[in-house]
């Protein structure tokens, strides 16, 4: 266990002790006084001022665009999911707001620049929230550049609302509310694997649905690898015969779906194709791209058949997949079963290549097919600390190994994507909420124009022991820690954190709880230590634990 | 470790190696096939004969009312739900059942003997159903005599349907079917515990479409412990301060919403008011209820005020619970906080009691306020193990601490229901699936009218270490081991486990992992033992996890 482990370790013993649940809520009086002190959104906005007045919502709250507007379908969607959330969460039959004597709120109206529907990467996300505009004090307005800003708009909105028992109203606390919000990476990645086990569709939408929650935006969807290939590729239909069974898999309108669920929500969805190691599975339904029946992976490099099928696989993709970047892995290849093949091992030789150059090579084809096809292509990073001159100057180097990638990948011209293994990898069950918070994908990066090549982050969600069953519990709440220092700004993340953080995160974790996402307790002792998808050591509150 | 823990241990370890992934799901037609040979019902129905064809679902296929049927709002709501669970369950975008060389199935038609909405302790759950009907080769028939049995073939229906990726439609296997089917038990129940974590409205809902799932229908709501009082009381309002905070609380209306939830999905809601032992979170809100400020339970069994409360509770529950019963607890009652009190031992030593008469007074006191407010009581064992003869000829025993219980309640002519904590508390990690299947409720009681008097049995979901965040795969799938003792025929049960029984389970576990309810691997393992709620060890297929 490394020393700074213990150390983060006492911090959050320390905050536990501090935040015992009776002490802390007797008296809701002061509970409420000290939650509205505080500003208890996650993650936290770039702006914001605030009030010292309340507003209720009236009886008929609605969402609305600003006269003249063009109607947004995906805004009139995203208005009939803030309604139910907002109502939802606070379980309540009616809003009964009349009769009390605070000013309502009848609605919010949104205001966008551009009446683009479309999800590109690096699209606008940054809104203006006015709670009420200055100019009316019953309308409160959203402003933003495009509809996805607006949907983060929305979001930070749904998490001003508190439902008042004694009134039986929702109210909005400490306005007017000014908060202006925009990211501070356009890049802010959650990956999932549905090799190691399937994953129903119906559990990749309520992970999709946490995501924008916490205003993430990429979720890199690991399809296939060694274990399982699920997903149908019409141009090589005898691929899912890897699948573990014929009800666990997605057709491509299960894919589609997907896509667009994320889309509607603000969010990318990155494909990857693991080559060419990690790919086993491929041979189930073609055992020609097995090595030999014995030595499975990696994928026969000796063969025009493996690169078809590579082409006919993203071919398909670029069909289901509109986002511009496509995973081509690259990751963890082991070449023995290439020595060891006789018919390859004499290809090797007729071309001149150690398996080290094969490899190499088999990566660059395979990055040629992505680009043929519309992609930039992103590897993990063996690719680029093997051989960093070969690769495509369009290739984004995804971190993950060992610290020091990024700042390297970003000297040598090429984009980043950061996720530590040793602080972003959530089935590393012992690295607790803080050890997420605190990673950076700036470290040691100072020159201001390769911080730019850091096109953000992302927490990986390998799917060894995450099944349908436990999925959500393992990727919150800490995924929330990353997801804020990826979209606060840099000067409020960097205080690193604070009874205030613990505070709001599990005010957070609650929030997701009350939405129907089980996020684990933040607080979550395995023994003495803070784990991942623990449950509660004990009864007590869900915003102390 | 007991030695028959060892023995079940030894056979489902046993299963484990005959169900490895690969050699079992090596080729799916051998696969469909052998899924074709089985029932993959869960709970098994009491009657089942099928025949060899296939039926596709239509493209507009449709439940609907036999015609001059007075139309059933509850089961119209049903209908919307199924159409979601089937078409969702296999994430297709459209039925596509043209082109098909197979009949179709244009329609599941109900038809109900009773056009009753109310749900009544022992309502007729019995249905049968023809898929297709013999009268017409495009019909299914589903034959009820109330609602509440239509419910039931409705989501046994829903769980002969499967979808076919080649032809993208949603198919029928093995058909005709005939499926005549009612419950071996009227009382088939979970209970949930809100003391010690609170559960958010959402969650609650969840807990009461997965028991729908497994045709449970009773929800034994232990709203109240000494740990936290989450429910708003309008003549005693001061009680929910005794939540853990602000947020943590039902209002009158959640409780009537998840009662009507229950109601719209055939399930009671049976709430508990544990007296007057686990009661101390009563007196943060009235600390005259403590017998001190420094020994806060039980209730101050000398004080009128005390009794004034359990009468304005249970006349605020009955507005809200129209379930039959009310569970009034009566366990775990340690006397000396009143033998600790001057005042209290005063009033003993006046009244001519010991603490025990005492105990047994207050009972019996809170016996008679529920049956004022027309509930008939229900108390855990110790009330019967201490004082059986004084308790109301109306009390329902409910058995948790000691096998033995049931037997000799019903001997006493009470009605008894069986939770043995040995085999029945989910909370109880170290319980596999075999052993809550192999727990018998009619254990040692061979007269016919004695058995009569055990209306059922329950599963026990408490709550230390379950809040939001683990509920469901902590139930799930082990409550549905209980729920098919409780259902399914005993000529059929008590057969014990078999490889088909563990594949139905199986089956039935990632079935409700589609339906969003993230049930836990059946065979998840702890070290070399099963346990409850685990994560899945290593990849693999859902269906032999």
């Amino acid at each position: 266990m490394p020393k700074t482990f213990w150390f983060s370790m006492e911090k959050v013993w320390n905050f536990c002790i501090f935040f015992q649940v009776r002490p802390l809520y007797a008296g809701f009086d002061n509970m409420r006084l000290s939650l509205n002190e505080s500003v208890l959104l996650w993650p936290m906005p770039a702006h914001v001022t605030r009030g010292k007045s309340i507003l209720a919502l009236a009886s008929g709250f609605a969402f609305g665009q600003a006269d003249g507007q063009h109607i947004s379908a995906t805004l009139t969607q995203a208005f009939s999911r803030y309604i139910d959330i907002i109502y939802e969460q606070h379980s309540l039959f009616q809003v009964v707001s009349s009769g009390l004597d605070i000013p309502v709120l009848e609605k919010l109206l949104v205001s966008l620049d551009s009446s683009t529907e479309e999800l590109e990467f690096e699209v606008d996300e940054s809104y203006t929230l006015k709670v009420p505009d200055p100019s009316n004090p019953n309308i409160a307005s959203l402003q933003a550049a495009t509809v996805y800003g607006a949907l983060h708009g929305l979001e930070t909105f749904s998490q001003l609302v508190d439902y008042d028992y004694s009134s039986r109203s929702l109210q909005i606390a400490r306005t007017p509310w000014i908060i202006e919000d925009y990211p501070r990476f356009p890049y802010r990645g959650l990956l999932i694997d549905t090799s190691r086990h399937y994953q129903p569709v119906e559990s990749i939408k309520r992970v999709i649905d946490s995501m924008s929650f916490a205003k993430l935006n990429v979720l890199h969807w690991h399809i296939v690898d060694e274990e399982a290939f699920p997903i149908e590729i019409p141009s090589y239909p005898g691929l899912w015969n890897g699948a573990y069974s014929y009800k666990e898999r997605y057709n491509i309108e299960d894919a589609s779906e997907i896509v667009e669920y994320a889309r509607a929500r603000g969010i990318h969805v990155m494909p990857e194709l693991d080559v060419p190691g990690h790919a086993a599975s491929w041979g189930l339904g073609y055992p020609q791209l097995w090595p030999s029946p014995q030595c499975n992976e990696p994928l026969d490099v000796s063969k025009e058949f493996t690169f078809d099928v590579i082409d006919g696989i993203l071919k398909d993709f670029k069909k289901i997949f509109p986002f511009k970047f496509a995973h081509l892995g690259g990751d963890e290849v082991d070449t023995s079963c290439w020595k060891n093949s006789p018919v390859i091992e004499s290809w090797l030789t007729s071309h001149n290549l150690t398996a080290q150059d094969a490899y190499a090579s088999f990566v660059i084809r395979a990055q040629e097919i992505a680009m043929k096809h519309g992609f930039e292509p992103v590897n993990w990073e063996e690719t680029f600390n093997i051989f960093p001159s070969q690769l495509s100057k369009q290739t984004v180097v995804h971190n993950w190994y060992q610290s020091g990638t990024c700042p390297r990948a970003v000297k040598a011209g090429l984009r980043c994507i950061m996720s530590d293994q040793g602080t972003w990898y959530l089935d590393h069950l012992d690295v607790p909420w803080d050890k997420f918070y605190l990673t950076e994908p700036h470290l040691d990066i100072t020159d201001a124009a390769e911080q730019e090549l850091v096109i953000g982050g992302e927490v990986c969600m390998w799917g060894e022991t995450v099944d349908a069953s436990d999925i959500l519990q393992t990727i919150w709440p800490r995924a929330a820690a990353a997801a804020e220092r990826l979209w606060s700004p840099l000067s409020m993340t960097e205080q690193g954190i604070s009874e205030e953080t613990l505070r709001r995160l599990q005010t957070f974790r609650c929030l997701l709880n009350r939405r129907g996402i089980p996020a684990a307790p933040v607080l979550s002792f395995w023994g003495t230590y803070v784990f991942g998808r623990v449950a509660p050591s004990e009864p007590g509150s869900c915003f102390s634990q």
